[in-house]
Order: structure tokens, then C-alpha cells, then sequence
């Protein structure tokens, strides 16, 4: 682990990122001492960052660090966390804020390989997405209502939650994507929900339709898949009494989610 | 300061509380080696802990530390912070989580005394609260809300916060009243805002009204005024282009919220 550039395991206790969840994050896998899609998790970060306006560290300076670390975790969950630092008590964010910022790896994660050849069966949360459009997309340090998402799931790998509305938005810790006679579509995050880099990346690859979707459109699907930096792609065999057996658009997509990202446009 | 029992100023960058805001918190004055209220303060920290399924540490431990730390700071702001404290990579919280807490000490504000003797000039913010049932009232970490708010005032002492439907609903860091013909309300806050001691005190107190309230009904008010264990009471005096000039319920109030809790029912 690094706490601001040094070898370290804690952080302040007056850090506002732990006070208020005042900081944004992103989380993406090592291989081989290798990490696919550095540059979009660079780029969704210091949005982020510029979103609340806290002052993101320079590009060097997080390559250079992450590269000190590859050396020592060729493999591994690598997350880094950028928040307001320190300031005086109060919720006001003062301008001059120090920028705190840190990196944990942990080990990777072992999933079921049949999940990502025949599907996971996935469930609806009962807790509902709050609409909050000035914080809708940030990959954010307030993840309460992910929290207790999560704590619905028990044995089912991903749940699926909605807006008060009832529309779908995405899953506990990925995005929502559905094909609809061939066609690519994933939910509309202008009011809720968090932008992933794997669907930016297929925003970027795809002509996917972005808009507001319910559930008995969603389960009229020809295809669901969800997509996350480390999955990265399962597709939903069976959800709320249905079922899909064959899956060929997420198969394609998998591919190309795989591929390493030499010609990755974002610098 | 003090974490998990012991003088520290640090918290593991595992710790959930800074990952996901997964934590509570409560905030209140000393004076003269004394705390005003601090049973109620437990009891909504408590009350906190239990909504989100965090163990809070035993009444006996936390009230040891605060007399312990009331010698070496007999004056101040003390904040006590509990979290679900470290866990498994994920949202998913573990039903055996072992709770992080700290203690922290700042100087106390000081306000202008006309804030109380004259009320302030308020003002609306823009950014409307999100409904989440699910964590209404609870005084937990997840905080952008109100870092974005407060980001807001400039010079403005308090700013009120409405929900998507214009209902007006908090303080930025504060709970809010209003009288009309001699009746008390505040608020409902069973889909957003943070349920503060000192209004938890008021409604124990008094016949209070609580209920949805727009602009022009707060407006149409005769008195205005917002609490918190800090301040504890400030009347409105302007506020979105209306004055108001005599407070004789606020007074009454504060002189109330003022008082010692010797006959504090909660234990």
C-alpha cells in the first residue's frame, strides 16, 4: 500500500474521505504485472475528480507509483482512492484542500468459471437508487446504498437495482447492458448509478442506445449482460422466473472487453 | 484523539468507513469538562448503528474514553465516529465485521453573537436532497450532499436544503422549525435529512408539528429558526427576500435546548 506517495496503511482520521466520503475511487485488476485500461481508469478518475472539484495527482506521478507497485504485486485488485484530504471541520470544502490520495492491492478474486460461459443467475434489490444528479456517474466515496444492496445478495452472484421509478440502472458493482434485436442498449446514469470504465469503453466501441429501461422490457430482452473491470462480463441466465440460454452478442463483446487497449484513444 | 481505545491519530485505508462512508457519526460541544446532552448523543448513535446492522461499542467503554479524554480537553468540539470497520474486498458487509471507532477533539467554533441575539440572513440552496428511505435520518458518513451544499453559502451563515418536490427539509448542518399561530413544526425526514439530538429534544418536549412544508408555507411563517448541538438555536432573519424581527418562541426555545439534560429521560 502507498498513502501519498509513501509506504504506508493509514490515513488521518480527519482525511474528509472517511469523514464524508468526500473522494472518488476506481478499482481494476494486475495480471503479469500488467493492467489493461490504465489510461480509462486515469480518465474516469481525474473526471471525477474535476466533478467534485477536488484536484486529481498528476498523471506521472500515479503511473510512476503504479508501476513501483506492479514490480512488487504483479497480480492483484488494485484500487486508488483520491480524496479532499484534510481541512478545517465543517463541510465546507475549501478551495486550497490538500489532495489525499492511496493505493491498496489485494488479491484477485476467484469467480465460478461457469459464469462467465453459461451465465449467473441474478435477482432484483429491493433497495431503490436514490436520484441525485449532481452525483449520478462519480465513482464516489458515498456508497451506502451499495452497502445495503449488497447485503441483500446473498448466494446470487450480482443484483440488479432501480430508481424509485422502477427503472433498472445497473448492478450492485457493475453496469447493465441488454440487446434488443441485436441492438446494444444500457441504462441512462443522469440521475443515479455509477459510469464504469468498461462501459465507457463500450460507449466508445458500440452504437449502444442509452436510455430508461423497466423491468418487463428488461426481462423482454433477447440478451442481459452485466460488465465490470474485473468480471468482466457475465451474462444473466436466469432473472425474476425467466431464462436465456444462448448469448452470442455478450460473447462478442467479451472478446473485445478482453483485448488489451493499445489503440485506447483516451491519453 | 483516540482509535479503538487508544491514542491514535490513523484508521487502516481497509477500513469501511472511509471505502464506502459505511459508518455514523455524532458531533457535539464541551464546556468546562462537561458534555450537555451526552445520553441523548448515545442513544442516537445507538439508534444509528442498529439501522445500519454496526455493532456500537458498549455504553460503558465509549462513556470511560469521553471522561478520559474530558481532563485533557475540557473545552472543544468532540466528534466520535463508529464504522463497520474492516472487511473482505467488496460491499458486501460481513455479519461478524469488527467495529472501528474514534474520538476527535477540535477548538469550538466561535459564531457571532448576533447569529443568536438577532437571527441570520439564510438563504436556499440549489442542490436538492435525494430520497432514500432507507438511510433518512440516520447520521451516517455518506456526506457529499452536504459538502456540495455547504460548497454553496459564501457568506451566508446556514443554508436550507429542499428534495426534488421543493419540500424544504434541513439546514446544511442544521435541523429547522417553524411557528405558526404558537404551534412548532419541523420537517418530516422519513425520505431524506439527518435527524439531530437537539430536535430529537425539542420533539420530546414540546407538541410539535412535523410535516412536508414548501417555500411559501416556510415563508409565510412567523418564526424561523434552525438547531444544532453546536449552535444550538438560530432564528432566521432574512431569508429569500422576507425579514422577520421578533423571536419570542425561539427564545423560549433556546433557553430550553440551553438547559441540562439532568431529567433526560433516554438511558
Amino acid at each position: 500500500m502507498l498513502v501519498n506517495g509513501s509506504p504506508a496503511q493509514f490515513i488521518s482520521i480527519r482525511d474528509r474521505g472517511l469523514l464524508y466520503g468526500d473522494g472518488v475511487f476506481r478499482t481494476f485488476p494486475a495480471r503479469q504485472g500488467r493492467v489493461a485500461h490504465w489510461l480509462w481508469h486515469l480518465h474516469q478518475l481525474q473526471q471525477d475528480c474535476a466533478a467534485l472539484g477536488i484536484q486529481c495527482p498528476p498523471r506521472d506521478i500515479l503511473q510512476a507509483e503504479l508501476q513501483q507497485l506492479l514490480v512488487q504485486h504483479p497480480s492483484g485488485v488494485y484500487k486508488l482512492v483520491v480524496t479532499r484530504g484534510e481541512g478545517q471541520r465543517g463541510y465546507v470544502p475549501l478551495p486550497q484542500s490538500h489532495t489525499s490520495y492511496f493505493w491498496d492491492v489485494t488479491a484477485l478474486p476467484s469467480y465460478p468459471t461457469t459464469y462467465v460461459q453459461d451465465g449467473i443467475t441474478a435477482c432484483f434489490c429491493d433497495l431503490r437508487l436514490a436520484e441525485q444528479s449532481r452525483l449520478a456517474g462519480i465513482k464516489h466515496l458515498n456508497r451506502l446504498e451499495n452497502v445495503l444492496a449488497a447485503a441483500e445478495l446473498g448466494d446470487c452472484p450480482e443484483g440488479l437495482l432501480r430508481d424509485a421509478h422502477g427503472n433498472v440502472i445497473e448492478g450492485t458493482r457493475s453496469n447493465l447492458f441488454w440487446v434488443k434485436n441485436g441492438q446494444l442498449h444500457t441504462p441512462d446514469l443522469s440521475r443515479c448509478g455509477v459510469a464504469g470504465v468498461q462501459r465507457a469503453r463500450m460507449l466508445a466501441a458500440f452504437p449502444v442506445t442509452v436510455c430508461a429501461v423497466d423491468v418487463p422490457t428488461l426481462l423482454a430482452a433477447d440478451e442481459i449482460f452485466v460488465v465490470n473491470s474485473l468480471m468482466p462480463l457475465w451474462p444473466i441466465r436466469r432473472l425474476a422466473g425467466q431464462a436465456w440460454h444462448t448469448f452470442p452478442v455478450a460473447q462478442r463483446v467479451r472478446e473485445f472487453l478482453q483485448q488489451e487497449d493499445t489503440t485506447c484513444s483516451v491519453s
